[in-house]
């Protein structure tokens, strides 16, 4: 089958929900060859994801996303999970997905920008939706059909599948008191915070995981981004800078994400890409539960048991980052017309839901 | 096979995650028995509910599961949706699942402290957890387990299946300036809410849904707490009362439930367990982001279509009530052992999430 055609005619074909059985919404079962395709084949799947094997909260979900699809499948559709550099590199996923080597990956949206400009919008912008207002926009605000159509020429599918909640400011080895702090500051952070602090006068650099450690440290970098306090803390990062600073404005709840090769999609009966659809949405409960478990666990850890010192960016520095924000935003809405589009669309579900986030959430945590 | 013997071994076998085939955590497909249980038996269940058929959110988030469950099993599983009094009165729901007379329920814990009185705690508390927090608590923090812990004496299994987000704090027909005005107050609020007004020297009433409108509207009672916009908008509420209060101080993110007859569990094959209940996983996600999306767009309505004016609590208002809640809740716990260990286990991860909650979302949240 052609895979745009595919992709254009499945992929794209929902309004606000998840699709279901027969490709479409609320098919149901009720296909006239969902029966028929849905005996005894079994498939067997890899995943790679872009994460080392078994890492805290993102590959910890997973396993148990591989797992499930398993049990609910009764082996039918049997994944293997691979962790970065296992079958191929890390940032290579997405290329594998989509020529086959791979059936499935799982990852986040903003590792793809080299190739889709948009790309760097969808698992969540600095400033911008947090967490279940992200879903909210995937399901009921239009997000999800700019997401297929993103990956469609990739022949791909792109499931939501966990989130990572709110994650910290960063490790800082210098404390910062305005924006002159922020001059010359080398600091590892990736997308468009990257971009942001470097318009604020910083310098962003790329480095793997693996070596964030020993830079930081060693004062290669000033400092560096990582997750939240769940991984932070397996990382050890508190032994390599002093301050821990709040809020994460760059990723106020970043969006993961599986994708799947649409071809290899089309050839699973419908019970199965019903499995791998639910299964994906529950992952996001999953995952951002086990976030919210760990981080405050890992918090009190890192505060009373290491010695970490707290500190919050002053205001005027947040409001500054939040006009860079702007304006790198804008510039790429004026580059791609896909993205265009997609910030549009996510700036018009926040500005419909600020208000209701303010009286609702936000006054209700000031209340406890 | 007993029930309660099964809901020992099955109902409360796992430890943080979710069950999986065989009845225990991690067990995936190679159940011994799964591939021969799996084949072609269809079940034709029905879901009772307590709430309206279609009711927004809560009984659109129902039909939906009950799609993806016949999807996912190939239609293995029907799953018939009953609305409140279509086969039992809203409130029988429990006791219908309980005796068979239907095998699966979708309602609200608190619904049930008639008959256990941790339920009143177990989809959240006034000032209490909020939507994702409940979810790791649930998933991560030893919920899930008091949870199962409390239905099995009925031989049920419990399944957190969706979540309200914050509520609102009601519809006011008079402006609420200091305690003196919750003298006196006749006001619709269910739960522990009630028992907390009552404390402050108001009546909390309890009028079944149907007669709200009337009853606000002709000064039968001078406020009501329904939900949330998109529930009170659908529900014209806005034409009985004037002013909209917030934040709802009594439901901070609400979790929803799905409770299935133990023994009618353990008739399934492992595959359709695993489908029931990462179904019941991906219903929480599914139906908090409508929710996200539906309230933003409906209070955005209200506002500016309808003129509602909105109305804070004041904060010394809010301090009188978080004390009284905190006494409500310990009156509970002290009648009641497993209503001791429920809230001692929320507290202790309000606790531990609290810091982290302050410098992750609501730190985010004030720098938007």
């Amino acid at each position: 089958m052609d895979r745009r055609k595919f992709v254009a005619t499945a992929g794209l074909a929902g309004a606000a929900g998840l699709l279901t059985a027969c490709g479409q919404q609320n098919a149901g079962a009720n296909c006239p060859d969902a029966s028929a395709q849905s005996s005894g084949e079994t498939f067997n799947w890899k995943i790679v994801t872009t994460w080392p094997r078994d890492f805290p909260g993102l590959g910890t979900a997973v396993n148990r996303l591989a797992e499930r699809i398993g049990a609910m499948s009764n082996g039918r559709l049997n994944i293997k999970v691979f962790g970065g550099n296992e079958l191929v590199p890390p940032f290579e996923a997405f290329d594998a997905v989509s020529r086959g080597t791979a059936e499935m990956g799982h990852g986040a949206a903003y590792y793809w920008k080299g190739k889709i400009p948009a790309a760097q919008l969808l698992a969540g912008i600095p400033f911008g939706l947090t967490g279940h207002e992200i879903n909210g926009w995937f399901y009921h605000g239009g997000g999800l059909e700019l997401y297929r159509e993103a990956y469609a020429p990739f022949g791909l599918i792109p499931f939501p599948a966990g989130n990572s909640g709110v994650q910290m400011g960063g490790w800082f080895n210098k404390e910062i008191h305005d924006l002159n702090d922020l001059r010359g500051l080398k600091m590892r952070i990736p997308g468009i915070g990257g971009e942001v602090l470097r318009r604020a006068g910083g310098t962003p650099v790329t480095i793997p995981g693996a070596e964030l450690f020993t830079a930081l440290a060693g004062g290669t970098i000033d400092a560096a981004e990582w997750v939240g306090p769940y991984n932070d803390l397996a990382f050890g990062l508190f032994r390599a800078a002093k301050y821990y600073y709040y809020p994460g404005w760059q990723e106020p709840g970043s969006s993961l994400e599986c994708f799947v090769n649409a071809e290899a999609y089309a050839t699973l009966p419908h019970d199965l890409q019903s499995i791998i659809e639910v299964a994906c949405q529950a992952t996001t409960t999953d995952m951002y539960a086990e976030f919210e478990a760990m981080n405050g666990k890992a918090l009190n850890t890192l505060l009373n048991q290491h010695g970490v010192e707290l500190r919050a960016f002053p205001e005027d520095v947040l409001a500054a980052l939040k006009n860079y924000t702007s304006e790198v935003l804008e510039d790429l809405a004026a580059a791609d017309e896909l993205a265009a589009r997609t910030y549009a669309s996510m700036k018009s579900f926040l500005n419909q839901t600020a208000q209701w986030t303010a009286i609702g959430e936000q006054a209700l945590l000031a209340s406890r």
